[in-house]
């Protein structure tokens, strides 16, 4: 059942069956070669000042194939173009916390701009659904999103747990099409832009109140290559500095940062790896020898168990500083770190410095980090003193297994660290790898539809609705507030009427001095509207969010829920509906 | 700093930059417009029988910064030709198991047949190390895996602790480019597999012996667009039936499955959505009509509480059954499960079986999914009797946050459920979303290397070595065993002493009836070696191989370890090694 394309025998992964694979399986192919050689710029895009999507995953495929059958049956019921309003929220915020980041915007509205089904994804869909009549297919062919209206909470705004996070609005086939991949590009996003805000705050905490550089080391561990994409470029989108990613470098600008690792060290055995021609380096003419001189005095001067200084690893600092004089970063622990590690860089860092070279510091990657960041702070200034340089504030980087939790560990105990390389617990968000983002009919042909649940928290929340953030005079949010879209808009010196839409008990009034329109439009007839804030904006914009509550909401322990309350009309027509529509068991 | 690209001015996302987008940034763009846009078919390949990696992010720079910094600092030093050996491998076993699915080989090869250095990364490398000497960017111009040989246990093949999964071997600075996006590909593949597998005999177990239909649901809260392409990918190589993810069907040729969401009845408000001109099905000209009589029927015959029944859903279920006659699966949590969903999907099942067409059964998505399964199954019985029709095995689906756990108690507590719809929990790995493989140097021109460790189990493996897995007459595994590749194989029949490597007091004969060498060439001098399996070959693998060990090693509760040993020259030599570099501590 091998497919021909171009002339070509292919296999199910699309290459040329050659004689080694095709002693075959007997297994239907039903991969077309085309879907993977597709040149991106045949994809047809309805706004042209919008890029596509950065994965080319992003397609209209990439949804559950239960949004094709629905789609179908709207088709066949004749509703397929029924006026359809869908809210995307959470409901709970990750991490055991009481906030979360926006994130994926951007990609959402890169992904609406090309929304088709080509000729080969509309040729499988007929095979999987065999007995659908032919005229679905020419309607999906039509598809595209240009009458399709999405409102969004900018990204990089923290947000909280049951509101709008996203509305979608338009006929009610494509509407619901759209669900699975706007649930896939905001989730991940989303919780690993959270995660990074949590870890820069608990990092930010620390006792001496030093900045601290975060650095996003996960490519290796991140679940799969675009989810190594994903997570340098939202990390960075909540507060981090910089990757180690040199795709996400290059594709999103964010800083690229490393040095080397064990590999490198143990390629060295000993000195002799650097015999032969004398090594130059600046005004030296033989930087091997100037680091020799140097180990004999900070030996005399500073160290205290020569005897356990590893030869090879000095070998690799001394051809590292070679290779990169200005940026000198060792990473000091395949031996022993305190009387290997960090003395054979500091000999290195000496000779650098003669030369006016300035070295940047070490990285720890095993061990205790509170006690060995301590230890080698020490022997930093005990070598300031002995050779009148300035190594006191030398940078020491961590890099081993840390987390939100590690990090305020540290801050208890108290450490001299300057950087923190994360990797496998920021991007597989290991505290909670995912958030249960949801997408739910809100809204059709003008009349609110919920989604009952016998725990009335799940149930879904009914009609278009505005969303409105309420702050008080001192520039602090107090709440954020759901009403209909049609009614009027809070305004400023207003006294409104607040209410807790799942708890009849907690209600308030609040005097905002100022309000802010949450769900702005981002999407409208084909085309992108408004700015499309660059990565560094929502990044900013993200830093700067975080600021406008009140730290209570942000804490890791026990943080106070923020207030998300519906307007007291809105409240009273909720009740009102769900009454209704639910039904009263009968008891026997 | 906007970038000129084809003489159309670029933001940093690679769009053009349009008046909505241009009141921009002040930030440093460095993207170039190509990355994005490249045309896939421009990338060079090796070997043409191999097709191209499945996610276009998987490219030479889906690395991190300091494998290149290091290819420099070797290339600098004159190693960069040096004759490296690297092991992958993982020290711990996921999810507190004794046992692990290798995956992602196949991907790995693509990779390496595809790897290079464009010109636009390049120039990206030459803006991040602006000291470097030209020669450097030369050399990385001319950089492929024509001199990399790799081996590796074969796709889908059980694997266990601190063994070499792949070995790769070539120019050291090559081979060091390659370990983020090898550990990358492999990480996550081969969790996701193991996962998978293990819900696979999880759901096996279940006290009734039914065959249970596993079907992947995670797009929606994958880590991203092509995470979740990689965990359908991956679920099926695990013994996964099915996925919603309609791409990846289309992609690798996965069974896909789905019906209908909430959404679909929440659609519907009432049996007058469905009025206007007759609805004909098959040989009945009005298929409302016939359910409406088989309604009446069924609540005089059935049904103990019809006025909770929901007319809504019964229209979603009309409409459902108009379109997929023959494929009627109805979603029963809207309202209320038993009373309602189960009731009305039963009154459209009698319709559609009168006409001749099977229904084919439910979806629980919420509550007590032992309770409600058994409360269904009731009433499927108590229709067929009533009315002699065979719904006694219609199907039952369960979807609502199933993970291993939840079939276990499932199964303790005794169900009525045919298959599982699994998402979160699979495809994010909650119970550990990574698997900590590593890439460490083994040999270094023929010299061995190793990484200490102050704890000794996480001190590499130097050398290259050969593995081998000894079988017992009976067919069943008896243990993995690693030598120096030069050494002669063992062999059927002979007496072969073994030893733990960590722990002295462990040591065996093994008489095998069978050997089986397990690291197998793959890639040799530019080109893919050996046969290439399919998908499903490699799920047939995986199926094959949990067969071949015995079953202690692959439970949940307390798994017995499956013996990763060494020979007995090959521990001598280790221990020899390991006291020669091992620093000793002085105590003061």
């Amino acid at each position: 059942m091998a497919q021909q394309s171009r002339g070509v025998e292919v296999d199910e992964y699309g290459s040329p069956r050659s004689p080694l694979n095709s002693c075959g399986t007997t297994w239907e192919r039903r991969m077309s070669a085309q879907l993977v050689w597709r040149d991106r710029n045949e994809i047809p895009q309805l706004d042209p000042s919008v890029g596509l999507p950065h994965s080319e995953a992003v397609e209209s495929t990439l949804t559950d194939f239960y949004q094709i059958t629905m789609c179908y049956a709207y088709w066949k019921a004749g509703k397929e173009n029924q006026h359809a309003v869908f809210d995307l929220f959470f409901r709970k915020c990750p991490f055991h916390g009481e906030f979360a980041i926006i994130a994926g915007v951007e990609e959402a509205v890169r992904f609406l701009n090309t929304f088709h089904f080509s000729n080969d994804q509309i040729e499988y869909l007929k095979g999987q659904l065999p007995t659908a009549k032919e005229g679905f297919f020419d309607f999906l062919k039509k598809l595209d999103c240009s009458k399709v209206t999405v409102y969004a909470i900018p990204e990089g705004s923290i947000v909280f747990a049951k509101e709008p996070l996203m509305r979608i609005e338009g006929p009610l086939a494509v509407c619901q099409l759209l669900e699975t991949p706007l649930l896939n590009l905001l989730n991940y996003a989303s919780l690993v832009a959270t995660n990074a805000a949590r870890h820069a705050m608990a990092s930010a905490a620390n006792p001496g109140n030093r900045p601290i550089q975060l650095l996003e080391f996960g490519t290796r561990r991140a679940q799969g290559p675009d989810g190594a994409m994903s997570a340098s470029r939202y990390s960075y989108l909540g507060g981090f500095h910089g990757t180690s990613n040199v795709r996400a470098g290059h594709l999103f600008g964010i800083p690229v940062v490393g040095t080397h690792a064990h590999a490198f060290v143990t390629s060295f055995e000993g000195l002799r790896d650097l015999e032969g021609e004398p090594k130059p380096l600046g005004t030296c003419e033989d930087f091997v020898q100037l680091v020799l001189q140097y180990r004999a005095e900070f030996n005399r001067k500073v160290a205290t168990k020569p005897t356990m200084q590893n030869e090879g690893e000095l070998a690799a600092f001394i051809s590292y500083a070679l290779s990169f004089p200005k940026n000198c970063l060792a990473l000091v622990d395949t031996y022993d770190t305190i009387h290997s590690g960090v003395c054979n860089f500091l000999m290195v860092a000496l000779a650098l410095h003669s030369l006016g070279y300035k070295a940047r510091g070490i990285r720890l990657d095993s061990g205790d980090l509170a006690y060995l960041s301590k230890e080698a702070r020490k022997l930093f200034k005990a070598t300031s003193k002995a050779f009148d340089v300035p190594f006191d504030s030398l940078a020491i980087v961590a890099s081993n297994d840390i987390n939100e939790k590690v990090i305020m560990a540290l801050n208890q105990e108290g450490h001299e660290l300057d950087s923190f390389g994360i990797g496998t617990h920021l991007v597989t968000c290991q505290a909670q790898p995912a958030l249960g983002m949801v997408y739910k009919l809100a809204e059709l042909d003008s009349t609110p539809r919920m989604k009952l649940s016998q725990d009335v928290e799940k149930t879904s929340i009914p009609c278009r609705k505005a969303l409105y953030r309420l702050y008080a005079r001192s520039g602090v949010a107090v709440l954020d507030m759901m009403q209909h879209s049609a009614d009027p808009p809070p305004k400023e010196g207003d006294r409104i009427f607040c209410r807790h839409l799942f708890d009849e008990t907690k209600r308030c009034y609040v005097v905002p001095s100022r309000v802010e329109q949450l769900l702005v439009c981002i999407w409208q007839e084909g085309k992108s509207v408004g700015h499309r804030p660059s990565l560094k904006e929502c990044r900013d914009h993200c830093i700067q969010s975080l600021k406008m509550v009140r730290s209570d909401h942000l804490r890791t322990e026990n943080p106070t829920p923020y207030k998300v309350s519906a307007s007291g009309v809105f409240y009273d027509f909720f009740k009102d509906l769900w009454q209704k529509t639910s039904p009263i068991f009968e008891l026997q």
